[in-house]
């Protein structure tokens, strides 16, 4: 089994392998862990980037009270593993969903994301039978167009429905201004209008006598313009655990402190400008994450572009007379590290470019 | 366990989850069989679409000899469950590699591809230790513009490499044609050229005396043309056992004959035209190919258009009128369905409308 090589150097591996740098990854960790501590806001980061234990409780270590989660399974991983101060923020329907909620309930600290009248009955159904009181966010939709109700009015209705129902509680509200992610220019504007949007309903609310304690916003872009969010209590970013191609760009630190990336061999040279290697959609996702100029950076060869993905290719096209003979081990930025992660089982630990250990990717795949 | 929900109708399954409908699988695999019969050519299918065991046994019973895949690690599950005549349609690199091909060639009848000496030299020196003879495909280029070599005169000199090194056994050509993908107009104009370029190389090899017995094209549009490809010997597709939207759209089928479908529930209803379900890129994955318009097919809803995907979150703009309230379970065909599979541990195979089984995707997830 690959996962029992350790000590060994990185380019020893077989591949294609997912790498993880354990130096970039505290990092990147301690630095949003810092601009948190220095805005005076809460971390929940949001794990579904990682999906690994031994990442959220370094994460915790650094002074996150508790995640963010975008499904149950993954809650339930991290909730078996001693992580019990979760906020899934998804929302959820369905029977056996309420009752998996209801049981994370009992043993941790659970908050939930809705929008629908339908989620808050369903749900209050099932806790208030068990004696159970849920902290519920409302999400408001900022702009992003997805999930989330659209104004004051809809949020005041729903905050009416939750305070009456037994066994669940509001306890604030939330956003995803995934409209932070259209430009390194447009952050800075999009997250403050997120935070104005979200404030001026909580005030809404507010001036009704609705407690609205919690303020959730964030993500990775936004980190930099923290500081600015007046009124905003708690942070959910969640790429920035690794960084990744997309994320550079718009600013979180350089291609550098990436500390995901995927490690390939170069398998073919079909021509002199033309290099194959083995790792394609399966392997770094086919997320473009607005990256119209390739697939991926290719550590240490800028010029190059890894213009094609197929299932299990890549094609890179050679420019600036770097030479890649068959054999060549490359390190590949993925553009958007969350989908990257996601396709693989395990990821190799690595220190100074040597291999500490394996850990497993143990929030994936599960159903829901 | 939600594997164990057999015998349930399949809107009573937990989302998102993929569903495998038998019959429409067994009316694929059987049409694709049919197809290469009457063109008297062998079918070895690209088993990377499903990477399932007991989808492989089906297209064994149905006719096939063999399988094709991407992957050694795929090629170990099948042997492992007495599947054993595998074309590995990759260039192997590195000695782990070599050392599982040989593992393999002891137990069955493994074929792979090659297009460089670097890689025939790498199995030569292993294989040949063992005493082994691997036969082997030289890989062409014939316009796609991935492996391959690129001319007569490097198949020849490649040619002659093979025939000289102990251990490897040169037995016929192969192509991937993934240009046939381009437009339903051009798969037959795409298909034919594939093939007669295949046989020119052919030609030129046989009048210096290589052996070439083999003539391994294929993928699923260019099927409808099988049998006008003269001196083609053996067929390759993939994705038909299930088809997908893509393969809908050029020619395989209808929508409805769409075998792998995801399962998923209406979770959030911000507007009155705006659904979002629980399947993103995640479970649908972000491959496109080549829909510009939306990102899957839902099944009895034509006018809807499955608008954004993010990782957990898909948005339908509801048109026509029909509405789909917070809880409704729709089931979605993917734009391509070797992606969506590869994001799944499980499949529950339907029949009827109802749970029969559940499938490990047992290929799923091995490094290389």
């Amino acid at each position: 089994m690959l996962q029992s090589e350790v000590g060994v150097a990185k380019e020893e591996l077989d591949t294609p392998c997912l790498l993880l740098d354990l130096a970039r990854l505290d990092r990147n960790i301690e630095r949003m862990a810092a601009l948190a501590r220095s805005a005076g806001v809460r971390l929940r980061p949001h794990a579904k980037t990682h999906k690994l234990v031994e990442v959220a409780r370094r994460q915790l270590g650094a002074g996150s009270d508790g995640l963010t989660v975008a499904k149950l399974g993954e809650a339930e991983v991290f909730a078996e593993n001693g992580i019990d101060n979760l906020f899934i923020a998804y929302p959820l329907w369905g029977e056996p969903k309420w009752r998996r909620l209801c049981r994370l309930a009992e043993q941790g600290e659970v908050r939930i994301a809705v929008d629908s009248e339908e989620v808050c009955r369903g749900i209050s159904a099932m806790s208030s039978q068990r004696g159970l009181t849920i902290p519920v966010r409302i999400e408001l939709d900022t702009g992003f167009g997805r999930c989330g109700v659209q104004d004051a009015g809809q949020a005041g209705r729903l905050a009416e429905v939750i305070t009456r129902l037994p066994g669940v509680r509001l306890v604030g509200l939330m956003s995803f201004a995934g409209q932070t992610y259209d430009s390194p220019e447009g952050v800075r504007v999009a997250a403050s209008a997120d935070a104005a949007r979200l404030l001026e309903v909580a005030e809404a609310l507010r001036e009704r006598d609705f407690e609205i304690a919690e303020i959730s916003v964030g993500s990775t872009p936004s980190a930099a313009h923290l500081g600015k969010l007046a009124g905003v209590t708690e942070f959910r970013p969640g790429t920035y655990v690794f960084s990744d191609r997309e994320q550079a760009a718009l600013g979180w630190g350089t291609l550098d402190d990436c500390a995901l990336r995927v490690l390939a061999t170069v398998v073919s040279r079909p021509t002199p400008t033309r290099a194959v290697i083995d790792a394609g959609t399966k392997t770094l996702t086919s997320d473009r994450a607005g990256h119209a100029d390739g697939w991926g950076a290719v550590i240490g060869h800028p010029s190059w572009k890894l213009a094609t993905l197929n299932e299990e290719h890549g094609v890179i096209e050679l420019r600036g007379g770097d030479d890649a003979p068959i054999g060549t081990t490359l390190e590949i930025v993925p553009n958007h590290a969350c989908g990257a992660l996601n396709m693989h089982d395990w990821v190799a630990v690595v220190s100074d470019d040597v291999v500490q250990d394996w850990w497993r990717v143990a929030g994936r795949g599960l159903v829901s």
